[in-house]
């Protein structure tokens, strides 16, 4: 290599997920070939985001302020409360979904043997807010995966402890697929709790 | 979105070559989850490399310096000169080959459709450098593409017109490959330039 600095470049990149050694040595020369301006400007988001970006006191999602906008609205309704893994889960939620109500984002899944507890998901902070009495549901929606459903189960309790309904997201043949190819945990999911049709 | 700044800096990464807007979100989520201090370092190292990475005079390599490593050292050999079409390409004849004499890049190949002509190429740099008298070998080193082709036809050209002998890096067979899997275009190439084989 015939500088330190785009080595140093290359190797910065791999912090980046599915990011190896040859996808960044191609993100650094492109950068430096064709995109100087687009690649200040990354480096300026990056340095901005890394400084300001906090949590939500409130729901944990990343947010700029002490309360992000979401919990800050009055338009939403407090009744109704979401619990997902992670920003990415809410994103996709709020983009798929006409759900009003807030969120509670866990930054992660119940996983003991990772040192993941009720504290470092901040089930302190949701039992606190639980308590307050003005949510009456909580659409527990973690991954469908053996550590989702644990702290789906841990979340349930919880919410029954502070007298809120708990439920959790249907499970089911996904849209478009087919039979033949949904794995048997979920064909015999969608099979239990088959409904009757209407008219 | 709840944070203007996350916005803008998935919308950054998209700069980035293969980055989609469903990557970009991860690799977001994933720095200010995870990664916030590599983050910092891959936006100290944009900033750094886009500020002071130019092309070194000699040969258009990256470089931090007027002339870069490779062409100021005493011990490479100066007969030698490998035109290549991008800093990759060098990068990988470097790494793979014990060449020890010095390179060209192109940043680019002809490419008239597109505006790239020979002084995009630096190609009047090139004819200077073969003028001086010390280059005996152009080793031509451009894809085998179409455009890569038509570039290297014109540099051998160059070259004669300077009484330096081009040459060409061997097309054929690629090793671990099965000749039933390799085009036509190669095979009938690696069947007309056949070699004796040695006892």
């Amino acid at each position: 290599m015939t500088s330190p600095l785009l080595e140093q470049l290359i190797d910065a990149f791999r912090v980046l997920p599915g990011v190896g050694p040859k996808s960044a040595q191609r993100m650094a020369y492109h950068v430096l070939e064709r995109e100087r301006a687009g690649g200040q400007r990354l480096a300026d988001a990056l340095g901005a985001a890394i400084e300001k970006v906090g949590h939500c006191v409130r729901c944990r999602d990343f947010s700029e302020t002490e309360v992000c906008g979401t919990c800050a609205s009055a338009s939403r309704d407090a009744h109704l409360l979401c619990a997902v893994e992670s920003p990415a889960d809410r994103l996709a939620i709020e983009q798929a979904t006409g759900f009003r109500g807030l969120y509670f984002i866990l930054q992660g899944r119940l996983s003991p043997l990772d040192g993941i507890g009720p504290r470092e998901l901040g089930l302190d902070t949701l039992a606190a807010r639980l308590a307050e009495g003005e949510v009456q549901e909580l659409i527990i929606a973690t991954n469908p995966t053996v550590e989702g459903e644990a702290t789906a189960h841990y979340l349930a309790q919880l919410a029954r402890q502070h007298a809120v309904r708990p439920t959790r997201l249907a499970h089911g043949v996904p849209l478009g697929g087919e039979l033949e190819y949904v794995d048997r945990g979920t064909l015999s999911h969608a099979f239990g709790g088959r409904s009757e049709m209407a008219d």
